[in-house]
């Protein structure tokens, strides 16, 4: 299999026909990736103690993706090893009447990682420029302006010590298809299905060229887009469990100095 | 070992010499519960997503202890196998200039779980009752009444769908000390000791006169404190594994019935 790339080409305008969903890698199936798996998530949650320990930096990592595509799934695979103290999700449904009264990124801005935190955000500020966009809730005029609003934030977040980590969760059309009939005939997975997927359906190539657009634009050194291959849940899972792993070891977080002299202190009866 | 009951008597004085830190009830020792512990984890990930699903109820777990009580140990070890998208962790530290200028019971109540979620307080509004008894923060007069203003807003979570657990996690005081110096003892634990918890344990009896106060007169059937064993970790995370699982158990959380008649849907192509 030819080698795709995570993140495309910074500058360069993405066309999502270039990637290919059902790519998996260096592996030919969910077994070979297993055992390499299960290591990185000890590890993550390893590293994410010493993040929260050392109370300086913090991670934001940025779920998009088509309806079905594996957001949930992503979340619930790849962080629940870690300690729930130090993880917080924070899911984005359609704004309030508040949250519609101020700008778009005023909803957001609360919600981003304090010091030691890993924080997963369940779509965000890119469905301003993605719903947004292809339902015309807004004038074109006015979500044309929120790709530099978006790089200037995300850009005061890195600059205060957030790493920021995008994923795009890349599924073919007939994949969608497919696990929306599979939502509509397993009992326990009914509940997640809308009626009003099947109309977002219908926008797909809309979908498609809004993200490429965001994907285009928004795709930073500071703050990456990664195009991840989702058909297989498993090799979407080992992607960005890789990625994250890649990123925590970068920042190389430290467990504090103690500030006194220890060895000296006696814990009274 | 005499069956030591986890909820004290309610409207009975508690006394925490007469609760043994170091009961482990039916179990010699760690191996003993190992298997129960691992089935009752992935029996408490299921109901969870149930909960989740079912987006009617929610539960409330309230921690407290004395410094090393292992507030933090238990919530990575009884939660984190749950979905991270239906947990959230809120802990409360000393609080904001802009929350004393408020009651005590609003910074407290913007963190109460949504309907579906889990939350988890690390610390709570019982520290009004606690550290700002023992340290005189505030008149004798006014801690007095939180009592009843606590009561009544644990009743008005409750009405709302919260199922509320309180636990007290009861370690004594020569196992603080223990913990102490493996804190000081210990490169990876040192940034967890802090000068401050030396000069909190030298109020170590006005502090159980404290707790027992609050664990006297918050017990209510709606809102029952838990008295943990807390000595031993494994054990502490066992009967609190255990609490939860019940009281998920009795709630009994359901996925929600479609709505539609699904079956004739046709996703299209």
């Amino acid at each position: 299999m030819k080698k795709q790339p995570l993140v495309p080409e910074f500058g360069k305008k993405v066309r999502l026909s270039d990637f290919d969903p059902g790519y998996t890698g260096k592996f030919k199936d969910k077994d070979e990736a297993a055992a390499e798996m299960e290591a990185m998530l000890a590890r993550l949650d390893a590293l994410q103690e010493r993040l929260y320990a050392e109370n300086q930096r913090a991670l934001l990592i940025v779920f998009q993706g088509m309806d079905t595509s594996g957001k949930d799934g992503a979340i619930r695979h790849v962080f629940s090893s870690m300690d729930p103290q130090g993880v917080r999700v924070a899911t984005f449904k359609q704004p309030s009447a508040e949250e519609l009264a101020h700008d778009f990124l005023w909803r957001i801005h609360k919600q981003t990682p304090s010091k030691g935190m890993v924080t997963i955000f369940n779509r965000s500020h890119y469905e301003d420029v993605l719903v947004v966009r292809v339902h015309h809730l807004v004038p074109h005029e006015v979500w044309q302006e929120r790709y530099d609003h978006i790089n200037a934030f995300e850009e005061l977040l890195t600059e205060h010590g957030v790493t920021i980590l995008k994923f795009f969760l890349h599924i073919s059309k007939d994949e969608q298809k497919e696990r929306l009939e599979a939502r509509r005939d397993t009992p326990e997975k009914q509940w997640k299905f809308a009626l009003g997927d099947l109309e977002e359906r219908k926008h797909w190539d809309e979908y498609v060229a809004a993200y490429e657009e965001a994907l285009t634009r928004c795709n930073t050194e500071r703050a990456p887009w990664h195009i991840v291959p989702a058909n297989r849940k498993w090799y979407r899972n080992y992607a960005i469990s890789h990625t994250v792993l890649k990123a925590l070891e970068r920042l190389n977080p430290q467990f504090p100095k103690p500030v006194d002299n220890l060895a000296g202190i006696v814990v009274p009866e």
